[in-house]
């Protein structure tokens, strides 16, 4: 394959600011994938729309036969104030692309475009999966699943765009690389009364603060020490008044895990500590856990795989293995059906301030770093024949 | 002395009713004292206004020689909003004398109106104090006595009506009555972060949960077990989302004793603890503590004198001793100066509905009960040579 | 009646001492029951022996009609080495009258003495109850009611020597006085393991540790706050080695409270407690539960006739009211049978060392004491036709 | 090189069997020293003795250049009495080869001699290292190397038997494979007394049972959710009697980590937290920290390198990647100063019952699996010039 990236780059970087200007909100993408879907079928690929919600395939075919691997891109934004003073910035109140989507999508777009030019020396299929809806749960990736986005696909990989590594730097994460990321909200129902009258209630906040104290032995005794986890009481809320005993309390928190043995240990030791609860302060406790994206997994050996490989063509400043992340991340559901991996493309550049981190009010990307992104891509396309 | 209460009894009702229909917030009892105060000036007797604050003093001297006797009546509201149909139900929105002051002041006004008649026979001089703002801090009592409500004075009774109490009952309570009823806010100030990087924060619901648990153990553990003490958390209030570490924690609560010593002994040890929890889990406690009303000790031997005085005049239905109440009240100032008791007068009536605690939004009294408080306070003037 | 206490006082002496020095445990008190039973016989009073084990009654029956009043003294020792210097000490080793039981018998040996020379002048009974067993559970004063201790006695009296009141002093204390002091063992069964596999394990002292934190809500939170009670953990013993989790932990420890009302209520929130840590971290814990003796709770009216009586009689150096004790008394069971009061005369004399605690093994009396318990129950016979 | 293994396994066997049969004592190794190196002499190898203690060095010159590999067995026994009912069975009183040790030099001599008849095929030098001391601190290890064991050395090997691994298995654990294995006491000084007065007092016995609640919070929180630590307490002894509140409470416990960071962040939160239980409850705790022996790590390199030779070589029925272990291992000074891997050598067979784990009183090991272990240092031999 044959291409000139800085060919490309003018207009990679018209499409990330266009995209970055109109985010749209997590299920409601809809000139997005008009947007995305046009793009493709302008190019000539053929174009499957509305995939499990507002997901996009496209699929080019190589002149060679080979294996089909999938790319994927999602495209939803944030219900965030950009607070940047960039041209770009988003004119939508509110709304804002602070996680980095928009550079996905111009990246895979471009790498499209690129892979469209290049179809005589491609062998094999490339599927090219836009996901909609990755930031709230359900997500995207399971309904397009569902729907067909890795029928006949062999291998699919994908890229989060860091602002934690410079531009240039190319990461991989063998094994877990997020986690399991649950929620759960806690009622803890009592009787109140007046607070010099103890003995007449069931106190709220001492049966909350004895459950608070004693779900930390979850994670100091009940998991094994070389394995993960965390459980994180975030919200605490009780009593209206100061002489009045709370008759309830509501707490809310998040779980994370890299297993299903680790999570499921964890669910059970907190229920076993709810029930004690309830049956050693009088008080009635509600638990309601919300399972979020299971743990993003990335199988050992197309990790390294992909990690040899940008090493050796070398177009990387830096290729590293990073550190796991607790966050979720719905490209898990990907890698539960196919074997690939997710890597990470660094974006950060100090000098144009995109240093802060995803989810931050004046989140923004370097470009230039993009095109390590759309690199990688090709790269594995070129490579792709050794996965067989 | 002679008199025949069944003639003072409408009148009586006339005045509590109207109070009923007009009542005046803590500090605010503008129109309720003036009504007092011409009342009494009405049966000539010397007034003074506007005693620290909005407290009246009036002076009924008797033609023989004794002691000097002083009466308490309070007479502000509550901001509640009246629930009752009758027809004397307040006429004033959110304002309510659900705590009886009406009855207290109707009580004390027409023993005024008695005793006028009766100077004659009264051996000393009675001490008329209507005070204002018992409910609110700093209430009324150490002002007025600022202002010289107890100057010549010898010894003060004051009464409570009480819903809990059939009507026709007197009840006493030698030693401890009610509480040193103090309050306390602490903000316990971490860092935050994300919910699934602990290790990076220091967890105020944690810190704030470890502290309420160490804190069961002053009243378990630093006070002499024949002591009483409460210490109560009635807010906790943390964090702003599940996934998110809070930074900081809010609890509000009170303390209730009835020595200084023990309540010393609870700051004490309140104070080490939270200096522990400061050290312990890296966090800024600052603890806010507010001192209530002093507690009101009922000397035994005045209380047991009255008790037998009343006992012999055969005039109640009971007369009996009750246990202490953890609340607070202001006539404790009255008893830290002076000799005394403070009683109580039943006004329980199942018939009409006059069976709500105080504080509570139906709240009633039995008029009928007023009169064996009126004839309680007569009953002292008979016999306050004894006290000498 | 008439007396000169002086006469007696060196036989008191003697007597006192020769059980001082002669000392038996509980329930072995075979030549201390021998010596009471023949003291009183060579006096001409109708002794029955061995009543409920090795009680003995004594009758005085006066020449004129009245109630019949009950003194009862306890007679047994204690495992305690003496540790004194002075020559009546005991002489067997490791038993010890570090009680005062031996002064308890002289006084009423004495006391039997005189009364028996007043017959005359008596008007009702006198029954003397010489207990045995006061030290250890079941103690001896429940076998002898069984027995018939208090068959026709209407009144009941008795009294405890205090190294914490001076020689000349007498003391009441109505209402409550000793506690229900009872005791409890507590075994938790996990499973232990490596330290470093935690997970593997149920850890007892994890549990163990919970449960005494938890345990700190019963007192701080479920009981009354004007009432009284105390749980102490007075024991912690779990493990064998620092690498290895503990499978078992051993606790005990107390329970004191003055009703049974605060009992029942201790004991249920220790069971829901216990219950509330076998279900959240899997052990087994079993409580074992040993009632002590009921609270000594003085009838109002008779400490008070005796106090003001005392007082009258003007021979006492000092008569108070003092506060309760949580210890535990079997004098307990007597007045649950019959009213009557638990007095205290002082025995505290620094310049003999007569200033140690009970149970310590320098422990002396002051015999001057004695005989101002001497003269308190002669002055319950003058006045013994007041009770009826 | 060539040799056959068979020719040397009854020889191999007899080695470890008297060894077996004459287990000495960590530091006490007096005849197994002598043995080691009188056995080497006689092969005609260099040997020094008394390196750093007991330890025995001995040099193998290959008659070709090439690196420095250094191969590792430890020798002393452990203070547990063998149950076993075989003829080889320890022939001293308590005194036991319950960790294999007794095999690994059998391995290493037998390596040895066979290395040193392939002299002419040696590209480098092979140091042994005979170390004494392993299981108790301070090991041998650290004192050998500052006695020059490493000197010239440039990589480092070893193997432990594992009888948690069929006969026939090579493992390894690239990264942590053993911990930072320290261990502590905690003393709690507060102040005791009865146990119905626990105000007069400070609960040694609250105070730890809190300290150890709060240390939970130390995993659970503290350090990172992806790193590993252990914090147990093992022993928690404190009260003589069930009514006496305890003055004194000693913890004994173990801490677990892999990394000096993480650990010195557990060191730091015990220090506040056990600052902060003296300030909460006014006692005094000591803690003796006691540094065990540092984490082993494994390069990641030379592991993979290993790994991937032994199976290239093909004898060994499996070769695999185990999890870490959170015990602790000297060899782990020998890491910090040079590269090398410590691998595991399977030894477990149903049939021969060697299926206890280290340290039980009935552990024995497979000795065919040693073969294994001789096959592997052989290989290292045939490939190190790959190393260099």
């Amino acid at each position: 394959m044959e291409w000139q990236l800085e060919d490309y780059k003018e207009e990679m970087i018209k499409i990330r600011r266009h995209l970055h200007m109109h985010p749209e909100l997590s299920f409601k993408e809809d000139n997005t994938k008009r947007y995305i879907a046009d793009y493709l079928e302008q190019l000539g690929i053929k174009v499957r729309r509305d995939v499990g919600g507002n997901g996009i395939l496209g699929v080019i075919e190589g002149d060679m036969p080979g294996p089909t691997v999938a790319f994927r891109a999602d495209f939803d934004a944030l219900p965030i104030q950009d607070a940047k003073k960039v041209p770009y910035r988003s004119a939508v109140d509110g709304v804002m692309h602070a996680c980095g989507h928009d550079g996905h999508t111009a990246m895979l777009l471009i790498t499209a475009k690129i892979l469209t030019a290049n179809r005589h020396n491609i062998k094999g299929n490339i599927v090219l999966i836009h996901q909609h809806a990755e930031e709230v749960l359900p997500g995207g990736a399971q309904s397009m699943i569902e729907a067909g986005a890795l029928d006949r696909v062999d291998y699919v990989f994908g890229t989060h765009t860091a602002t934690y590594l410079p531009t240039g730097t190319i990461a991989f994460c063998p094994g877990p690389a997020y986690a399991n990321a649950d929620s759960f909200t806690i009622h803890i129902q009592g009787s109140g009364g007046h607070g010099a009258a103890p003995h007449e209630t069931h106190d709220a906040i001492i049966a909350a603060s004895s459950l608070i104290s004693q779900f930390q032995t979850i994670i100091s005794r009940s998991i094994d020490p070389i394995a993960t986890g965390v459980v994180t009481i975030g919200e605490f809320n009780a009593g209206d008044a100061f002489n009045v005993i709370a008759e309830h309390a509501y707490l809310s928190g998040t779980v994370r895990t890299y297993t299903q043995e680790v999570k499921a240990r964890i669910k059970t030791r907190m229920n076993q500590l709810i029930s004690a609860v309830e049956v050693g302060y009088n008080v009635k406790v509600t638990l309601d856990y919300q399972d979020g994206y299971p743990a993003l997994i990335n199988p050992v050996k197309e990790t390294e795989w992909l990690k040899d490989t940008v090493e050796n063509a070398a177009y990387a400043e830096e290729v590293k293995i990073q550190p796991p992340s607790l966050g979720g991340e719905d490209f898990s559901y990907f890698l539960q059906e196919r074997p690939g991996t997710y890597f990470y493309t660094g974006v950060r550049n100090e000098e144009i301030d995109a240093i802060h981190p995803h989810h931050h009010p004046q989140f923004d990307l370097d470009e230039d770093g993009l095109i390590y992104g759309i690199q990688t891509f090709l790269t594995i396309v070129e490579h792709m024949d050794e996965l067989a």
